[in-house]
């Protein structure tokens, strides 16, 4: 039995990972459509995401079965509980690639505002988080689900920055108010799979030390 | 034995109907801050996020103490997982609020760009939504999640409505620029709110037939 409960949640650690990467190559599929003008890259995202979303279900489906059969002792009830969360947040930011994919066909109707600079960032920022906030998880490393949670303000001061920019483009200039506003609207779901990430940061925090630090820090200053 | 996990399913269901009741206020309020203009109604809706951000806590613990020490039957753990995510889902939607009402200020330096009528709207639906998916939940009343489905529909038009009427503003005078990107945004922070109540009513679903309604809607028209 003891063999056996090791072996189901290291599977679901196994299922965890896979979902976090392909959420990633969806990130990075969807922020390249849009920097390449490229709507080829639509349909690989669309893939993934029923990929996804049946491994959401899988894991949810681990989760509660590992607790009915194995009953766990409190720590890996914590952590358990914990997968289950986090499951959650992979999924919701994977709904956030779509998103961002469904603003190719939009913005590839009128020619480039400038070139990117911005969202580049964002998007391997965010997939990095994304990425360590999953490992910090499975590995029960709360130095790296810290070090996560460093890197959101990052991707707020960027956000903030291309809000400005974005903000004078369409004041200046009435035609680019469709584009600037997609761009501006990616921008946000960037910052949203940034928090995301943050969520998995502080829900392995909460799962290893048993504290609870999602309304520690400056919330006010990680959820605009 | 029993009997005392009835009282904490009990307590545990309550907990999470202040939590609802608490959310619905700060959205009332935070929007009535902005269409009153009224700043005044800003300092509940912090305070109430405070009691929000504790009784997340103290729900997500109370799940934990139910399955540790109860060991409950599949049905019971499915419905306490269940509480777990919806306990997220709620905390989410407060957040929105936050959100909201940290444009107030901003919009409060210039005059209103006109009378409102879609965002209250939102709003209005949007609160019910929350309402009655958490009820929906604790009842395990799954007509009434399927109905607060649909309603999110609604919600979806409305922003769609309310994003092109901003977008011409912006385009005909450059001086509405900041005032419309701010109402824009805010009308996607009440969708969140609708998609937050949707996460709640199939969550009900999923509990109540076991059956994962998550992915099979529409997923594309629900998730902008």
């Amino acid at each position: 039995m003891e063999r056996h409960f090791d072996d189901s949640l290291q599977a679901l650690k196994h299922q965890l990972i896979k979902m976090s990467a392909m959420s990633e190559v969806m990130i990075a599929d969807a922020v390249k459509a849009v920097v390449e003008r490229n709507p080829a890259l639509m349909a690989p995202v669309w893939q993934r995401e029923e990929q996804v979303n049946h491994l959401q279900i899988e894991i949810d489906e681990t989760c509660l079965t590992l607790i009915a059969l194995h009953q766990p002792a409190a720590g890996d009830l914590r952590f358990i509980m914990g997968a289950a969360k986090a499951n959650a947040e992979l999924e919701r930011l994977a709904d956030e690639a779509i998103n961002i994919v469904q603003k190719v066909e939009h913005l590839l109707k009128e020619p480039p505002l400038k070139p990117f600079k911005i969202i580049p960032e964002m998007a391997v920022i965010a997939q990095g988080m994304v990425r360590d906030s999953l490992h910090a998880f499975v590995n029960r490393n709360v130095d790296l689900a810290r070090e996560v949670l460093l890197r959101d303000d990052r991707v707020d001061d960027l956000k903030d920055a291309i809000s400005l920019e974005l903000t004078e483009f369409m004041s200046k200039d009435s035609a680019s108010v469709a584009r600037a506003l997609d761009l501006l609207l990616i921008s946000r779901y960037l910052e949203r799979i940034g928090d995301h990430a943050t969520n998995i940061a502080e829900i392995t925090i909460f799962v290893v030390e048993g504290r609870d630090v999602r309304h520690h820090a400056d919330s006010k200053s990680r959820r605009i």
